[in-house]
């Protein structure tokens, strides 16, 4: 395979595109990979195609060796399965809708649970038909608000999903695991370093549920680790609960004039001239802040919800969505407080909160807590009046809230919910998702089977995605430098790039009999015969383009040698003209190259 | 590659599909290689995606072969490009059109023009970077008035296309050529017959066009071809004109009493009778009828139009609206007639038709003549009266028409327009299109780059469509029987299908021996292991299925022998066990399969 740069559809560019923040966008584009087409769609060019069909394929061969089945589902979906489980709605601004000629309702799907159901149903029916395991590599659609970052954050991507079937848990639990063992492999292939982390499963329901994620400062998703071996996204940590203390010895509350305290630590400072304590100074982690959010659900009802955590805490908005899916949360505004007047801003506490303290004949507004706030504990918080806070404000006596919500934010050095020690944080771009969606699904479709005694039994499914597109930004991200990418060679578009420098017919054809023989030989060649095209350029294009292994041919030519580099920078070396097609196969051998 | 029919993901059916009205819909359904998700949209199961992708790799190679270059558009699309160029509105109904949550404008695309051309004009500038062709293979929305037939005319469906870009009309001419040939090797390397034929260019604008059909009663698409050579859609037929006459020493038209001559042989009986002719009975060719229709632009605009033929010709619709394009037509309705009393139904006559007719001051209803219709010729037509006819009526002396159109009926017998014979008419299936289309989306979208003077020149493109899901269905209809599909060897899921008959234990171990062994040769084959699947229903799939080659190991195994049938009917023979690999990898090798 020969590409000549002379004719091949590619413009590489000097300057970084406005909208890019991150080196896979920025380098992706100005190396000619992909283009924009409208926000968050891109178009794939003749290099950008070749890596995305070597990713593909790999992700398809361990599917298969899996022992999953490949099918293919229409993009453009009707209205009716989606509502049957109720993620036309759910899905909420996301979903693109659209209307056909006749005025039916359809969808572009974002994934393809319901379809899946309903085809195993179509064609199953016995317990002995199971397990099945399906996928699709296809082309998915998501509205999101931000698109961002290149593929990283698209509105039209590939993906890899596949779905389990079986009869009961043990099978979901075999075809779950079987799956893992695939994603490792894929991964592996992939040559992309990966962390799996427990997940939270969002708006897809279900219960276990782990994430691939690949380490990167750049990475979206925060995820957490600790040494003995816990991992999980940020949204499924669990805070460790304290025990519940006994309150009887504890002093009742009492209210405190506290003019100027707008703040957790002009709260500290005051309580320690008004109330000081007698074992030591105040802490924020004594106080009880209580934070107001709007929720809005799907269908656009918006209700209050207050969030109370210790004051030396603030809520991670993405936990706090995670706990509340698929309702979107954004703090409360002017207008809510204007509905609940009961509420004074700055000044809010427990006892005017919750189910348990609303007054007769009114609407509680609702309450949750962080989990650290155990019955028993004692708060420094807001007394409901403006200048006013309550001190000795027990949980479980003077206030009990509606539940506890994992709303916190997760630092750095908190203890792992298993006892393993204390966390630490990092970042990475979420590549693979595998879910035990268990029987959502299947009940809401009504796919059901004959099992082994013949009474119909409600199926058990998983639900596994890769986005193939994303894992192409995400092995851009880890495979390049200031000048450019640096592909792995068995997902580069070419293993080797012939460069022939000067205005010489003899370099260019001294390059060319190179090019043609490793083409012929069955490597992959980029061969950059552009004429009127200066050494500079040529070689600041090929480490931008990031092909692994770079033949120059040029003045060296008259003294009988050509070089050949790494693109990675770890070799350059003088090579006989003589020596070099048996040198440059050699390591491209080297690079373990798959073709 | 071996797939095991007792955990292939595939159910065959007994019945038809009730909406099915051809052989490959009803087969492709029963057989398990595709099932409907809406109208006209599929979900492609596993043998069916092996079969498309089979039918896409030698799509793409031919593609690859003839200089073509891939990359990868979205579906989902910005309104504003296909604003540019008319297209947004000119495809009317048959546009799926969305917003996004931002409540821009987006459309799911049926071609990729607007596309094609922006990303051209993005990455060149000279005549230098020309020639260029670009190509994809891809999904392609369309929403049809009235999905039928399966895949043939779908909403969602696979195209390959793509688009050429020359400086110049030699160049144009250079690169249609090149891909005109890429779609004869296409076509015979797909094992399909197909005629190319002139075509219009429809809603696509531009010029030259030619289409690839593959003929069968049941095609959608009409086309002539004559003895000498001449081929031609039914759409893009021109009707020989006869020469202008003379009418100096034709006599003047008289209005005659035709009560009860509505239909047009009741008006040559009542002439008969009441106006005989000197030289022969009056005939139907005599008359000249005059037809009203209404036309709607894509924009909504509705304006009547009188089309006047032969009295012995009927409209054809469809040829009628190619030469509207891209208005749609249909008859004049009540509302239509109300609002122009002048037209009076079932007497139209000429004289109150056209502009040149038309009163001071009245607005003109348009009125087109078929070519037949010169001046000098005399009609006995309409006399605008209830009741009344006018005989002796002259062309371009009593009436002149606006211009004329192409909209008779074209048939069997007729003369080729170049003189090369009789006409006779076929059916086919549009597999195939060419354009040259010309400057029309280059200078719509700017697309220009420095000629050798150093000028801009707007580019010329072509664009160049095959449909693939559409082909693989043109495939289906070639190759099956009553009992089911029977691909050729090169496109089918397997070459072998080899069948266990029995419930011998020895019996399925010797099919399964056969089975790994050709599947280790590199032989693709499909094992039917299914255990209490009696050997009637097995045989009855594998002529459903239609893999080319069949290998019965059953009862015959006892004496030392298995049957090896071709699909087709073509061969069964017995075979000796220890002969039987290598006799069906001979009997493979033959088929001509490329592995």
């Amino acid at each position: 395979m020969l590409m000549r740069m002379s004719s091949l559809f590619l413009r590489t560019l000097r300057e970084d595109p406005a909208d890019a923040e991150v080196a896979s966008h920025r380098l992706l584009v100005r190396a000619g990979y992909i283009r924009r087409a409208a926000p968050g769609i891109y178009t794939w060019l003749p290099l950008g195609l070749r890596v995305l069909a070597k990713v593909e394929r790999i992700v398809r061969e361990e599917m298969v060796a899996a022992g999953a089945q490949e099918v293919h589902f229409p993009a453009l979906l009707p209205r009716e399965p989606y509502e049957a489980t109720g993620r036309w709605t759910e899905y909420g601004p996301n979903l693109f809708r659209l209307k056909d000629r006749k005025e039916a309702d359809y969808l572009l799907a974002p994934t393809h649970e319901e379809m899946f159901t309903l085809l195993v149903k179509d064609l199953y029916s016995s317990y002995k038909d199971l397990p099945v395991t399906l996928f699709q590599i296809q082309t998915k659609y998501r509205d999101e608000a931000r698109p961002r970052a290149g593929l990283l954050r698209g509105r039209e991507f590939v993906m890899k999903d596949a779905y389990s079937f079986d009869a009961d848990d043990a099978g979901l639990d075999a075809s779950y695991a079987a799956q893992r063992d695939a994603y490792e492999r894929i991964f592996t292939r992939l040559g992309l370093d990966y962390v799996i982390v427990a997940a939270t499963s969002g708006a897809m329901g279900g219960s276990r549920s782990e994430e691939f994620l690949s380490p990167t400062a750049i990475g979206e998703d925060t995820f957490v680790r600790s040494p003995g071996g816990y991992a999980a996204n940020v949204e499924a940590v669990t805070t460790p609960a304290p025990e519940p203390m006994s309150f009887a010895d504890a002093p009742a509350p009492t209210v405190v004039d506290t003019p100027d305290a707008g703040t957790i630590d002009a709260l500290v400072a005051v309580l320690d001239q008004v109330a000081p304590r007698a074992d030591r100074a105040w802490q924020a982690a004594d106080t009880l802040k209580n934070v107001v959010f709007a929720l809005t659900q799907p269908d656009g009802t918006r209700e209050l919800l207050v969030v109370g955590l210790p004051g030396d805490r603030d809520v991670d908005v993405k936990r706090l969505e995670a706990a509340v899916a698929p309702a979107e949360a954004e703090p409360a505004g002017d207008s809510d407080f204007a509905k609940h007047p009961g509420l004074v801003r700055g000044y809010i506490g427990p006892q005017a909160l919750g189910q348990a303290q609303a007054a007769e004949g009114q609407d509680a507004v609702r309450y949750l807590v962080d989990p650290r706030v155990v019955s028993g504990t004692a708060w420094a918080t807001g007394a409901n009046a403006d200048g006013k806070h309550v001190i000795g404000l027990v949980a479980g006596r003077d206030f009990t809230p509606d539940g506890t919500i994992e709303a916190a934010e997760v630092r750095a050095g908190d203890p792992a919910p298993d006892g393993s020690g204390p966390l630490e944080l990092a970042r990475g771009i979420e590549i693979g998702h595998i879910f035990q969606l268990g029987r959502k699904y299947a009940e809401a479709l009504g796919l059901k089977v004959l099992d082994v005694h013949g009474k119909q039994v409600v199926v058990t499914m998983g639900s596994y995605g890769i986005g193939v597109t994303r894992a192409l930004a995400a092995l851009a991200e880890a495979h390049h430098d200031d000048r450019g990418l640096a592909w792995p060679a068995h997902l580069a578009p070419a293993q080797v790039h012939v460069v022939a420098t000067g205005k010489d017919a003899a370099v260019l054809a001294a390059a060319e009999q190179i090019a043609v023989s490793l083409s012929d030989a069955g490597v992959e060649v980029l061969f950059d015969d552009r004429l009127k095209v200066s050494p500079g350029v040529k070689f600041a294009d090929a480490e931008l383009l990031g092909v692994p292994v770079v033949v120059v041919v040029g003045r060296g030519l008259a003294e009988g040698v050509i070089e050949v580099r790494s693109r990675d920078g770890s070799e350059a070396r003088q090579v006989g003209v003589d020596l070099a097609l048996a040198e440059i196969e050699q390591r491209v051998a080297a690079l373990g190259t798959q073709r």
